[in-house]
């Protein structure tokens, strides 16, 4: 069987060790804490306002916009070199338990990052360096996310 | 309704900033690697030799003793200030999706704890202080590991 590492590199197209460069730098350092911050306002702001793709945007909706932007930022900085912001303030990031509400499907996963590369590319901030790094991680956690979604339903075939 | 943290907190008897506690030092560069491995080798034969116990070594039982060590101090490692070693090899931690398997109930909680606490007890390489904060993070985790076992049988009342 599939670990979920291995599908999260199959499907994402995106090698661990590529995804995990991540740990070989510490962007928080480089970018500061405002960059974040800009970045997960640009995210939500194109996820809320998502009107070509309604399901998508319904995802959050029972979720506050100021929200979603705090917990985003926070658990961008923990990861990436920071403070660990959101563990003070909700504990373990437990990424697979804590979508474990939505639905990440394939689909899903495609539609966030084509939402987190627009943002990235709104936000002059982030160094072009730093925004390859960033979005090999991304990309590779958005998969890792969509098999652990599979967790919850062992035997269906995935969803295109 | 309480959240993961705030469960975890009333269940253990440790606030998050006690559990947090674990980011206010490096133990990794204090302690050094050797004495995660050994702990994590105290622990796990503790565990696996476990004859008071069956039902808690059963949890265990497809499980190689030598990958459980390895994946234990590894995360250790990695989240007490030391090299991302789980990540490069596994990915995220994913605390919860990855305790999916198992049944985290509030007695095997306690169990594992017991094993752990004589697993420090007999680690000479850990001094007393970082036992301390060890302990409280550990705790804390184990019952929001248990927090996010419910989360499988939302509706269901929490076992003793």
């Amino acid at each position: 069987m599939q670990s979920l590492q291995e599908k999260a590199s199959e499907w994402s197209g995106v090698d661990s060790a590529d995804a995990f460069a991540i740990d070989s730098t510490n962007l928080f350092q480089k970018l500061g804490l405002q960059a974040f911050i800009n970045l997960s306002t640009n995210f939500y702001t194109r996820v809320y306002d998502d009107e070509e793709e309604e399901w998508f945007r319904s995802i959050f909706a029972n979720s506050k916009k100021e929200e979603a932007i705090q917990n985003q930022y926070e658990f961008f900085v923990q990861r990436m070199g920071g403070p660990p912001l959101y563990s003070q303030r909700k504990g373990h990031p437990a990424l697979i338990g804590r979508h474990r509400p939505f639905p990440v499907t394939h689909r899903a996963a495609e539609r966030w990052l084509h939402h987190m590369q627009n943002a990235l590319d709104s936000t002059p901030e982030i160094d072009p360096e730093s925004k390859v790094i960033m979005m090999n991680f991304l990309r590779h956690t958005a998969f890792f996310l969509v098999a652990g979604d599979e967790l919850k339903n062992p035997k269906s075939t995935s969803p295109v």
